[in-house]
Formats: structure tokens, C-alpha cells, sequence
């Protein structure tokens, strides 16, 4: 029987539960645990690991608990990142996915800490499930560091920020790209097969990403999108709105989706993996857009 | 020929321009590879790489590229930890190792940025480095991964200074014995042989290590040290001094020495080590309580 989106989902929250869980074991301060607990379980789209289950199971999924753990993995990286991101040095926001941000709600060091620690448990994650599989954790731990890492991950595409001149390729491809490409890769990689084939799909489909997150920024109410919009001009940050204007970034939108879909290589499950990818960047539009452009 | 201190620390050195030469790729913002190099290339006792080296090499250092690795990547936590306790949020410290901090430098944000890139750095850089022993990665990676995480280390021991009650055992354990016991446990790793029996030294030294930077911060000047002293007063923080007086203390350390020495497992260097160990806690002590105590 082939698994639905839900067990999916559930293969997900599992898999985090037991990372976290595993991570915090007796030691962990209480109010590290929340806070941990807070940047990690607040209610997200999983699109990173539910990107990388998918690749998995298009490829066999011949080793579900190491896929799981990659998957949960990347979602902590991701969570990570949004931690930090949020704090008052960056975006200095009050509120993520509806909640309070961490640094709101725990105070800016546990928020440091737990993004730090998220970081770590990432890592040691993919090598407390790599028993059964040790020769993939080398490429799978390369594939996900890269994603994060200072020369071609967010932690780079951050720091295109603090530049007087950015890269915009650069700054989009790591900013967001990165963590897409390391969820296709990554899922592949935990399958087995080699990373490298399945780069362009993750690529395409994140800076499909991006550009309906730059969309939703302007075209969302904050109730919408979990967090407040009119962040990229507060900030005055590179978006493909401000370069394209609305017509033109959906036109570039629907370009890449195109070219994501050509981009996946050869495997058992290629169509229903295609089909996901368009319903993926479908539900990614705000309603207001997808209402507008039909 | 055995290897002199001269040559582990050439080792080190460059073991860590390895990993962050390849970190750094063709890819990473000038700033953030600027505050990168900041961070690790400011002159340090690099005191747990040393250690972890000494380990491999009394385990015989069968794979030598893999245990420099593995000391790069536990200097490279070290640093980034440094960098966030740093930060204004926690110490607000203006100098670190003689050289004004990260943030100083570069700013808050790359500061944050740094230390999140040099954790993704230390975990990648021992997949890097692994493809000889593929079966050695998942143990390396989970000793060096708690020494670090938000169960047992330093992210956990920092933490606790965000609680109101303070479990001062685990408070130690974590924020300084935890990298000495990655120290041990992964020389060993990384050459081989079970992490587990080399912890007791690792905990033992790292104890010893923190009573003397408790030592160093009220009998020292901040010339000597390279930082600010005082530090432990002027942030209320749990201190060896604080509690058994500056005597109590000296023999305490003294008391921590023993046990490290008497705690080294059966191996073909252990006579070198010991004395190693020995002489490295010498060298801990503050001038001025060197002679003192003579």
C-alpha cells in the first residue's frame, strides 16, 4: 500500500519526537527543553522533510529509519535557522508560525542556545540512526551540512545580509535553495542512491520557494502567513517582487515548477513524485494570488 | 620517531586551515569568512585538540587523518561556543585571547553567524575526513556530538545559567568537562578503539581545567590571560574559589590530577600520557599561584 500524505506527516513528527527526546535524555535544563521544544513543535509546513520522505519513497525507501531521521534532521536545521534568524540582531520578530518567537517567548540567550543545540542534535541525529547503513552517513552528513554550512548554505546566505554588495544569486540559492537541494539529495542519499542526480529539482523547487514566499510577503495578511508581512521592504531585503513586480515573479514561479518536474532523474516513482511537487507549490500560493490569477 | 608537542600542534593547525579552507569553498561572504577566521585563527592553547591527539597517538593513531580531523572539529565547537558566550547577550566580553571578540570585530550578527557555521563546520568536517573508516563516523560523530548537545553539553551547561536553581555538578560537567571528555573518548574513536573507558580521564582533566580557569580568573592579570578577569564575580556565576577559597581550590585541583592519571585505560603510550597530563595542568596554573604555592 502505497503511504498517503498523512503517514507522512506522521513519519515526520515521530521522527522528531524521538530526536528530541533522545536529545534532551535527563540532563537538559527545563527551560532549555521548552524552548527547544517550542522552536521545534510549533505547528510548520514540514515542506524540507516531507520534500526529502518523498525523494525516499521514489526511490525505494529502502531504509525508512534513516530517511525519518534525515528528514527530521533537515527540519531541525530548519528551525534552527528561523530561531536565529529571528532574532533581535536580524529580523527582531515578535512572532513566528502564530506563536511567539523563541526570543520572545525564553529570552534572547535560550534563544542563541536552542538554536545552537538544534544544530547539534541535527548531526548527532543522522549518526544514531546510520547503524544499519554506516557507509551512507558520510554522504548523507556532506549533503545536509552543505545545506546549512558557510560556503554555499543559509548560514552563507545569511551572511549576504551583512555585505554592502550581495550576490542575489548566491543569497537565494543559499538562503532558501539550500535546504530544498539537501532535501532531495538527502532523501536520495538516505535511499542509497547517489545525491548528485537529484540537486536540480531540490534547486528549482526552492527558488519556486522563495519566490512564493516573497508572493505571500506582500499579497498575505500576517494571519495568513503566521508572522508579519512587509518584511522584505522593512528590511529592505533582495525579493523577486520588488525585481519582477507580482505578474512577472508568478511567471518566474510557474518557470520554475516546469523546470523542477523536467529536473527529476529516472526512478520507480517518478510521476507521483511529480505530481506532489505541483500540488506542493500550488498550496504554497496565497489565497489572494491564487484567486487573482484564475 | 615519536611525534614532539611541536609537531601535534603543527598538526592541529593545520588541520583546522584544512577544514575551514574547505568550509570556506569558493562560495562564503568575505565578512563571514573573515569573522570565521577570526574565531579560530586568533592564538589559543588549542588545550582539547591536544589532548584528543595525545589519546589517538597512545592508541597507536592508525588513522592520523582522521583523528587531526576530529581535533579540528573540537577546536572548531570550542571556538564557536566562545564566539556565543561572547556575545552581548551573555558575556558582552570585549576581548577574547587578547584580541577584541568576534562581534567586536564584525557585529553581532556575524558573530551569530560564525559560531552557527563553525558548529555545521566541526560535524561535516568528520564526514570530510571519513571515507577510510566509514565504521568509525557514527561513534566520532556521537562523542563529539554530546559533548556539545543539549543533553550533556556545553549548550546544556550554558543553559543552566538561565535557571533560577542551578544543578552546579552538571553545570561543570557540561560547560567544561564535557570537550575534555570528547577529547579522550574521541582520540580514542578516531583511532579505533571504545570511546568509553576514556572518559574518565577526559572528566577528571576537564574538572582540573576549570577549577584553574577559576584559579586564573581571580590570580591573574587580564594581560596574562588574554581576557577580561573577574568575570566569574562580576557575572554571579558558580566558581571553585567561590566555594572553597583560593587554598581549597589548589587542592582540589590537585586532587583532580590524580584521579585523571590514575584513570588512563591500559594502552601501548600510557606512561607518555600521564606525563603529559600532568605537565598540561602545570602549565594551567597562574603565575603568580605557581609560585606562590612553591
Amino acid at each position: 500500500m502505497r503511504p498517503t500524505t498523512v503517514d507522512v506527516l506522521q513519519r515526520i513528527e515521530k521522527a522528531l519526537e524521538r530526536a528530541v527526546a533522545t536529545g534532551i535524555g535527563d540532563g537538559c535544563p527545563p527551560l532549555l527543553q521548552r524552548a527547544v521544544r517550542h522552536a521545534v513543535f510549533t505547528p510548520g509546513s514540514r515542506a524540507r522533510p516531507r520534500l526529502l520522505l518523498a525523494v525516499a519513497l521514489a526511490c525505494g525507501d529502502d531504509a525508512p529509519l534513516l530517511a525519518d531521521a534525515a528528514a527530521a534532521s533537515l527540519e531541525l536545521l530548519h528551525c534552527a535557522s528561523l530561531v536565529h534568524d529571528d532574532l533581535p540582531c536580524f529580523d527582531d520578530a515578535d512572532t513566528r508560525r502564530g506563536q511567539p518567537t523563541v526570543h520572545r517567548a525564553y529570552g534572547e540567550r535560550l534563544a542563541v542556545l536552542a538554536g545552537d543545540g538544534l544544530i547539534v542534535l541535527a548531526f548527532e541525529n543522522l549518526a544514531w540512526n546510520a547503524a544499519q547503513h554506516p557507509e551512507r552517513l558520510a554522504p548523507l552528513t556532506g549533503v545536509i551540512g552543505r545545506a546549512v554550512g558557510i560556503g554555499h548554505g543559509i548560514v552563507a546566505g545569511q551572511a549576504w545580509e551583512c555585505e554592502s554588495e550581495v550576490d542575489l544569486t548566491a543569497y537565494h540559492r543559499e538562503k532558501t535553495a539550500a535546504l530544498f537541494i539537501a532535501a532531495t539529495a538527502g532523501g536520495a542519499a538516505a535511499a542509497g542512491q547517489q545525491p548528485g542526480p537529484w540537486e536540480r529539482l531540490g534547486e528549482r523547487l526552492g527558488l519556486a520557494y522563495q519566490v512564493a514566499d516573497d508572493l505571500r510577503d506582500v499579497a498575505s495578511s500576517a494571519e495568513e502567513l503566521g508572522k508579519p508581512v512587509g518584511q522584505d521592504v522593512a528590511h529592505d531585503r533582495p525579493s523577486a517582487v520588488a525585481q519582477l513586480g507580482i505578474d512577472g515573479a508568478q511567471a518566474r514561479l510557474a518557470e520554475l515548477v516546469t523546470e523542477a518536474v523536467d529536473g527529476i532523474p529516472a526512478c520507480p516513482g517518478r510521476d507521483r513524485l511529480a505530481a506532489l511537487v505541483r500540488a506542493e507549490i500550488e498550496r504554497l500560493l496565497p489565497a489572494g494570488l491564487a484567486q487573482r490569477g484564475r
